[in-house]
């Protein structure tokens, strides 16, 4: 039985999930946040524990400050949502770039890909996926459809990228 | 009729491209710029006032100077042609890297992937795209049906990002 | 036929390959390499000849002083081979990224692509390719079946993109 509890304790660590909306006016509270209780329907779906949920504004120190705390607690996974566009205020990939200690740019690059099926401007997401020490941090786009299909795109692997990223005992030769 | 003239000078202000080709054949008057001009016949075609060509020779110093210009006018796109190869003197997308703020990989993947349906050789663009504060600068091969392709890959999204790039009244979250 | 001899020696240095295996438990002799004498089969198949074979450990410093000491001594191409997932070890694309002049994002890019068709899981490669003055360096992943798909998807590619960056006569414009 406690073994059981162990086994269930050390499984909800492994699968624990934050997820940072990053938009000025969310922040300001001017608009309701849609993205983010997406990005937190789809991590219950799919078995992930969310630990937290926050809003950012546009701001690379903000967005890196959130992102390197979450790190530091040692979550396994990080998604943020929003600020990958073009628009004039979106850094997150810039403020994503500066925590992260590896890139991991496949799992973009697939979101990319799968997002082009459904409307080309996927292209335009500047998404950066990379890791923080033993966290996996994901950009998503800011709307709720580019969101979804995005994590979609990647649902099989994110299980399986953090659980390597946070193994010690084997040779990933 | 005052507001129809201030409508068309600020659509053709947001639609306004210059063409830079890098040669050093060409910038010798070795070789003559045939793919300056497919890239300007083009652009034509497709609703952008062509406001500058140049040719600038496989330099990095001279590259980034003709892009860190062309920003500073403010145009909404600067549009390279060559120098994206592993010649020994291609050095394009390192000059693009020194002059952009934002990367926005998804073009120059979406450039690869469709001419990947062409030749296997399009995995070897190094083309990179990016953005200089309002200006999106975006790598094109060397090669008259390389360049050719790249941009009929991405033509619809090049308006949408340069206006997204631009706008300041909306929230991108 | 003595031209015959030089152009024989010519072209052998032209398709002259050394495969690095990135792996501790190679390295400390604790487990065999697998995956080397896989891509040196595959070098044989494909007309290069395997100048050298050797192992080092998961450290960036010893990977990125085994690449510099093979770009040196004007390898045409070096592939290296583990080393490229999200494991707490696997540094390959960090210490080949230190070691780089230019990136080639498109071969990663296509490897990763072919990968997906066999596996979700290839997109959590993070191999990184480049030229190192006159040498292309391209990592492979750790398993004997990813290196053998992802030198399957750009092995057309291989010698026309040594032979590019190889080449000092022509304009590549």
């Amino acid at each position: 039985m406690v073994t059981l509890y162990v086994l269930r304790w050390a499984m909800s660590e492994a699968r624990a999930v934050a997820v940072v909306t990053v938009s000025d006016r969310s922040f300001r509270g001017e608009r309701s946040d849609v993205t983010g209780p997406v990005v937190v329907q789809w991590a219950l779906a799919n078995g992930w524990n969310v630990m937290e949920q926050r809003v950012v504004p546009d701001e690379v120190a903000q967005i890196s400050d959130a992102l390197l705390e979450l790190c530091a607690r040692g979550l396994p996974l990080v998604l943020t949502a929003g600020g990958t566009g073009l628009g004039p205020r979106d850094v997150t990939p810039e403020a994503t770039r500066q925590v992260i200690d590896r890139e991991v740019p496949g799992i973009a690059e697939v979101m990319r890909r799968t997002g082009a099926e459904y409307t080309p401007l996927a292209a335009l997401s500047r998404a950066l996926c990379g890791t923080c020490r033993q966290t996996l941090i994901v950009n998503l786009p800011g709307s709720p459809k580019g969101a979804s299909q995005s994590l979609a795109s990647v649902e099989t692997l994110l299980p399986h990228a953090v659980d390597v990223l946070r193994a010690s005992h084997f040779d990933h030769g």
